[in-house]
């Protein structure tokens, strides 16, 4: 509907994920009254994304070297391996300061739906890693859904050929400050059959 | 909490409107995972739009010349213009394909909370088009809302100095495809103050 520039700038923004057409138009306008510094530091980091951003060479989480932060940390734990579907799952586990460990970043979950089969997961080198004796504990922090889940029972049954091995998986329950009258039935199953005794 | 490149350019994103620290985090690792050639469109988009669009010298739509493609299109009704807040409106009413005159884009609306007068508005260009004879009708397009009315309201004490010209303001009512009960009372009462004969 409008002319050339603005019009190709809101059909790419509208191409984003969870951008609506309403949204794209009104961020479309929105940069077309910025100063034009800030508008070049947006497309630059758009450019800047693509050209430095790699996946760390252990664990696939998002690194600009050839290991991650995480990895590159002398003060980790090394004998800790966390378990994620996203290198987006890492930051939320890392503003909880519960674990000190690695991770290993699958790149998504087991899905037969969307044709996402084990050998599409970064499973063989989490097999890899497991041949270091230093690790004692897997944590399978795979989403709690369907597809998560699936993705856990696989590792884990993966992970018996290694005894020494603890393997686990975060607990599902009830979210904290939430209201039990609107848990869903399946969450507050969960956090019964997980009930843990008051000491 | 990443890495950065990633990291700013979630930043830079974050900053956009509508779009909260989750939306920004998902659209940057959205990026991440598009084809390099897919993330320079976007970036060049966004660095095209500008240096490309300016703004049509007569009536302030977006153009990429020195007119804007209504202005410039000879099968346009140049008796009427139509007067609009922004830019996103023009579309708007061009959709409906009930108009067929000229725009005249305000750049907003009276709003002294926002410390917005009327010299801030494009006013005097609109005075300096109505010396122009062919002009025999202005409608007044403003939205519908405080500041709306408000610079509405301005306009038609300006334009009565060409008694001439007819001015009129579009009709406030239900939506068409509205439900009576969920109206809000003041869009119920304007419905009844501007209800029509059945003929």
């Amino acid at each position: 509907m409008y002319e050339g520039a603005i019009q190709e700038l809101i059909d790419e923004l509208g191409r984003l994920p969870g951008i609506g057409p309403k949204g794209a138009q009104r961020i479309g306008f929105w940069l077309l009254d910025q100063p034009k510094e800030d508008v070049e530091r947006l497309a630059d980091a758009i450019i800047q994304v693509k050209q430095k951003v790699r996946f760390c060479s252990v664990c696939f989480n998002v690194a600009e070297d050839e290991l991650c932060r995480i990895c590159a940390d002398p003060r980790r734990d090394r004998r800790l391996i966390c378990v994620v579907e996203e290198s987006k799952d890492v930051p939320a586990i890392e503003r909880t300061r519960e674990f000190r460990g690695l991770y290993h970043v699958l790149g998504g979950a087991i899905s037969p739906i969307d044709g996402k089969g084990p050998s599409q997961l970064h499973l063989r080198e989490l097999v890899a890693r497991l041949a270091d004796s230093q690790i004692t504990e897997v944590i399978l922090a795979t989403n709690p859904n369907l597809e998560g889940e699936a993705t856990a029972t696989y590792i884990a049954r993966l992970l018996k050929d290694w005894p020494d091995i603890s393997v686990s998986r975060l607990a599902s329950g009830l979210p904290v400050g939430g209201d039990l009258e609107y848990a869903d039935e399946v969450t507050l199953g969960r956090a019964f059959s997980g009930r843990r005794a008051v000491d």
